[in-house]
């Protein structure tokens, strides 16, 4: 077998550990004879993966116990909609705020507007999203259902290393692109979500964690598999999930708690993250796309001094077993996604290949 | 390997050939060195499947050039929302036609009440629904938004044999529980559903066709994701679909197609159910829940003489490696769900297991 290096960012690497395991018990789940594919949702072997994963992602992140952990459909856009529709009514306004420091905090806003007053109180547009903006408290209306956050943003490679002090006002953060990469304060939030395909397993499923007194006011065309309240109420089987995207993560989930935890994650990826960012700080060929205190962990951005540059860079990478290492098609450059499971000799192979190039081309 | 014969109703039985394949590539997909979970729904191999997936379902179903093939999030039940927030503002009234034959078209009933006038014109419920009631074109009202129905009832194991004359209402079919089992004309609907997860794949994810006139109604408070011409629009891109269910599709869509397409996986399907119900029929002991002319080639469904004889069949065909045959919650009794990937030989095992338990305890 000859796996690459892969820095995609989504759907992205996945622990080779699991990886493996999963294609081991492909046939034969549990020594059922069938697959986990294969089986009822409502099967004892099942359900037992889905507490499972419940009750391992409440002891990663340490979460209180007034929060409950939610499996859902749809990947982090769904959330989009299902946070306004859950929680805009709350509030007579039917006002919310969002903070924009990236293009899915752009998607999460056009989202959101069909459900109310939606009012941007601070972005970083005007320096092309190098950074996340400055939210200080006086201007968080204190009468908001919410203010939305992306906590880290995977296309520019910045992320929130302070958030913002919200007054009484839920925090919802949307983790996508970083959860369980870091420690983070859940009590801080009143909603944090994530579509699973970067740190958690396969696309099309998110993982909702949501503050219990916040469900309960959900919108009345808000549909059943999208109501916080009725998912949870119904242990996230309202309907059949998605069974295999539950069972990956659960197995992700153990493996991040063998390796020691978030904490010791977190020291791993500030690691990998530190190697990168050196060498792109003593280079003058690379340019960093996002402010140094402002910088993702995850995704790692910069550009070259050229297109062609970029390109031959690609393409280069790729034949050295440096996978998707090409940046998102607005921004252009190289994204390097270094979420949980890349190991560090993924960047180890990577920063020598960078030297290289630019000791050639530059 | 030592696999069950697997009557589960769903998540369901896959295709042996299209599980050992999966499981063979699974760390590593057309040589790129990653999983097809790992790579991003953009990558030309991504693309390249859902199209092909998409291809292969519109040949062999015979799919007219006016309908669109998309991928969405969610399963059956997603539509169960998304079909009246898409069709039901086509019409002033805001009215649509529903009819009643099973546990999921009564869930599919209440999850349509938010969105308009929902009119439930024919219902089986007196009979227990052991049968499709008659629609008469009379009793469909012309001016209503669409028709809905079940086309098999995997609860109580019936199913429309005659689609029924709407005039110009388009009828909307659910045919979650038998996609790609008999030959159908899709040109008498004007949506065809279904949830994956009998006989297309892993759950989490529908495949829905819709008539393209029908595009571009959908109400204001529509999630993006589902919206069909939003949906249709981004070839089902519209954000990370579920790239590993899409990709399980196209194998058994491929593995139909190798097979001989529906027609002849309808004439085993017919062969396998056959087997079955002349086994009930020439009983005494055992006792159909449907009606003949309605009965289910995808899931039979029978009662014995009494709840203990039920659980004694039960754990005893485990043993013997007939799996998951334990009748709905609701229902009780034994249902036996033959989905296209049930080989035939699961229901020549099935058939003297039934007999001799017959005879012993009979």
């Amino acid at each position: 077998m000859n796996r690459v290096y892969n820095f995609s960012p989504g759907p992205a690497t996945l622990p080779e550990q699991v990886m493996l395991q999963v294609q081991e018990e492909f046939l034969n789940y549990a020594g059922l004879g069938a697959s986990i594919i294969e089986i009822s949702h409502r099967s004892k072997e099942f359900e037992r993966v889905a507490e499972t994963a419940g009750n391992l992602f409440r002891e990663l992140v340490s979460l209180p116990s007034d929060y409950t952990v939610l499996f859902v459909h749809g990947g982090g856009r769904m959330q989009f909609s299902a946070v306004p529709m859950n929680l805009i009514g709350r509030v007579p306004s039917k006002k919310a705020l969002y903070v924009e420091t990236d293009v899915f905090s752009t998607n999460a806003i056009q989202d959101a507007a069909p459900y109310g007053t939606i009012d941007v109180i601070a972005t970083s547009k005007g320096s092309t999203f190098d950074r996340v903006p400055e939210v200080p408290l006086a201007k968080v209306d204190q009468d908001a259902a919410y203010l939305h956050i992306t906590t880290n943003n995977t296309v520019y490679g910045t992320r929130w290393n302070r958030f913002p002090d919200t007054g009484r006002v839920p925090l919802v953060g949307d983790a996508t692109s970083e959860i369980l990469s870091r420690v983070m304060d859940y009590a801080r939030f009143g909603v944090v979500y994530a579509g699973m395909q970067k740190n958690l397993g396969p696309s099309g499923t998110a993982i909702v964690v949501v503050r219990k007194d916040l469900l309960g006011a959900a919108m009345p065309h808000t549909p059943p598999l999208l109501n916080y309240a009725l998912v949870d109420k119904n242990v996230s089987l309202l309907n059949t999930p998605s069974t295999f995207n539950i069972y990956v993560a659960r197995l992700v989930l153990q493996w991040i708690k063998d390796n020691g935890g978030v904490a010791e994650i977190e020291r791993r990826n500030n690691h990998k993250a530190n190697l990168l960012y050196d060498c792109l700080d003593r280079s003058e060929f690379y340019r960093g796309i996002a402010q140094r205190d402002h910088r993702s962990i995850m995704n790692v951005t910069f550009k070259l001094p050229s297109e062609e540059l970029t390109e031959q860079f690609v393409m280069k990478a790729e034949k050295e077993g440096l996978y998707a290492l090409k940046g998102y098609r607005s921004v252009g450059g190289i994204r390097a996604s270094l979420y949980n499971a890349m190991p560090v000799e993924g960047v180890q192979a990577l920063v020598p290949f960078m030297k290289e190039f630019e000791r050639l081309l530059g």
